[in-house]
């Protein structure tokens, strides 16, 4: 990877991927930028921001060079930067006839892709050759609405070859984005999923109208959960407390405008699951995260009394109400 | 001490102290009450309730025994549990002319007993020949408004004689209420007085117009800072994950009506130590933990960057803007 050189893309055309492409040309030129619709394209340009999502990030738009064909995209591009929801991907990338396998991939997508349960980066090393030791991942508490501000933030990029996590990291970091390396992949993709549940879970007990009190001892055995979950599944020397896990926990859960969150504080309030799908118009990404990684538990078997409440809640139609109470016994 | 006849005395008349009367209320049928003045009691028995703090806890007050002179009610009652702010602490035991050396001590207080920097139990222990094992100390997140609510908390009680943690935790546990018990008497003390610095950090940072992505990054380093200094002054084990020691810290941190995060956010948006002082009309308890943990880590030399911050920009007049961003620096 040359940083310098490299063409970078930017997959994805949300609140994420718009911050994401802002950071990346505090760093570069130009970018390489996928949008879905051409019409997107066209107002983007007549702006000068996303028409969609987070516009109070403004961008020059002769930096940015558009593209709205998925193979002309990777073709024209050495690194590719993913912030699309993680169900997305295989409609993305299935169509894709381009050879991604020597290209650099920089994941900022914080779910799980679905049928297999594959991490973003085990999905891509599966079904397109990309090897592992080519891919990063991003993680951290951070809102995309305040890198638009420029906000202070931290991240972490982890990949398993040092220098590449170290290459990616240079690529976003500015005067507002700070970085981390950590080669933890696995640790922090599955970290930055449950946390999504975790926030449906306090959403719910928010919508039973438990209070804080009750939310912070929550939030602190969800990180025990989490801990144990991923030291089951990728057993390597990590803190729980840092950043990438604790502080990307703590800014969804307290997140008044998380999605996560609000979608749990309809179930919690008596919304059937069904209708507040419908009411949001949108599914949160910890509606899927949450069969995932009940799945993928039934063969480690961490201890995870939160995530298996939110599972039973909202894929077994068990009462909130019900569930809740059983779990403020397993909780300390 | 036995639970089902001894008298139990609350010493405090704050909002704390009436959500430990009323916790207590849950388990015995009379309990001791101390306030400084006739003429609160003489309301308090008119309205049912605390006509200062808390007023939405109602009280059966025929089961209450008012006392204004802190001799009479010690010489009443066999277990003090004690809720007053650490400063008043000298000044209330210190007029006492009563042996409290064979009472059962609970202390709820959250600070330090200021000149000579002593936990409650160590000054109580050093100045009125309380053995250690007698005490045991509250923790936990909890605001004293939502026990006022019966919304579920859990609190810790700990103690260094594990059946004295049990018989105290008998004494607070209800319906709303669970306890856990621990016998890290030093480290639930400690953190629940630096998680008082950790907010008004955290105050500073959202005054000086940092943001949650900040706070969140922030918050995950102090609990660090803060597993950092209670391992230095007292090296067993526990997990700072804890609620009671995490969660505290969350619910404290991210608290809008936290007088400490008040008085930060009014330093970081420019009010001088003084102003902020006399404009709130009171002293944020975590003001005078700053310089004794500032003090009493002279000795340790524990990594305490957020902590150090506070201190320099409350006692050393240093600029909350220059110091902020040197921090930014080292945290992660």
């Amino acid at each position: 990877m040359n940083i310098k050189r490299d063409k970078v893309a930017v997959i994805g055309s949300g609140s994420w991927a718009t911050a994401i492409a802002k950071m990346l040309l505090e760093n570069v030129k130009e970018i390489n930028w996928f949008f879905r619709k051409e019409e997107t394209i066209k107002q983007f340009k007549k702006q000068g921001n996303n028409p969609r999502y987070l516009q109070s990030a403004a961008f020059e738009t002769d930096r940015i060079h558009f593209f709205s064909n998925i193979n002309e995209i990777i073709k024209a591009s050495d690194i590719l930067v993913l912030a699309i929801p993680s169900a997305f991907l295989p409609q993305i990338f299935g169509g894709t006839s381009v050879d991604i396998s020597k290209k650099y991939i920089l994941s900022g997508i914080k779910g799980i892709v679905s049928r297999e349960n594959y991490l973003v980066v085990e999905y891509l090393n599966k079904y397109f050759n990309v090897t592992l030791e080519k891919m990063g991942v991003i993680a951290g508490p951070c809102h995309a609405e305040e890198v638009a501000l420029e906000k202070l933030s931290y991240l972490t990029v982890a990949s398993l070859d040092e220098e590449k996590a170290s290459n990616f990291a240079q690529l976003i970091r500015s005067e507002y984005i700070f970085t981390s390396v950590s080669d933890d992949i696995w640790g922090t993709e599955y970290a930055s999923v449950i946390k999504n549940i975790i926030a449906i879970g306090a959403g719910i007990a928010h919508g039973l109208r438990y209070g804080d009190n009750f939310q912070a001892a929550m939030v602190a055995n969800s990180i025990q959960e989490i801990k144990r979950f991923v030291d089951a599944v990728h057993p390597i020397s990590r803190d729980i407390k840092d950043s990438a896990y604790l502080g990307d926990l703590m800014v969804t859960v307290y997140s008044q405008f998380s999605r996560n969150r609000t979608f749990g504080t309809m179930i919690g309030k008596g919304y059937s699951v069904k209708n507040a799908i419908l009411d949001m118009n949108m599914i949160a990404e910890g509606y899927y995260a949450s069969r995932s990684i009940y799945e993928i538990n039934r063969k480690y078997r961490a201890h995870m009394p939160i995530s298996d409440m939110v599972f039973k809640i909202l894929y077994e139609n068990a009462s909130p109400k019900r569930e809740m109470e059983k779990l403020t016994h397993q909780l300390s």
